[in-house]
């Protein structure tokens, strides 16, 4: 069993709404050392098998393909 | 300037159907060799000051209040 993590966010240059309403909400709560807050998903994968590359490889390949829109989100791939 | 990393995931005991639904649309692709997936919410916060371990209490003061449901949820808080 591996277990590989997919981090999904926006990419930079596409605004952040989410991570833009939190940092005002901390700002509102006195929290004014946080100077910006981006918002992502990630997903844990549990996959069975024991090649961890092959598994990394087709955790990216699903990131690529079902997890995440390419057109605004880039996507990180980890075996933990 | 400190990058912290507030990851948020529903508890083990709570369902996650957004998980069970990749897991279920990943299974009708073709992939078959994942045997779960859970979904969950991270933050990217920039903190002004360098005291990493002050940054992360605030943090995790900010994950508990605002950032998760503590009924449901739980987080982790890494310094990046």
């Amino acid at each position: 069993m591996i277990r590989v993590r997919v981090h999904v966010s926006l990419k930079k240059s596409v605004f952040d709404p989410q991570g833009r309403t939190i940092h005002e909400a901390l700002g509102g709560l006195g929290y004014a050392a946080v100077s910006d807050v981006r918002a992502g998903k990630f997903f844990d994968l549990a996959m069975e098998g024991d090649d961890a590359a092959a598994a990394k490889a087709q955790a990216e390949e699903m990131a690529r393909r079902v997890l995440s829109n390419p057109v605004i989100e880039g996507f990180t791939v980890e075996v933990l």
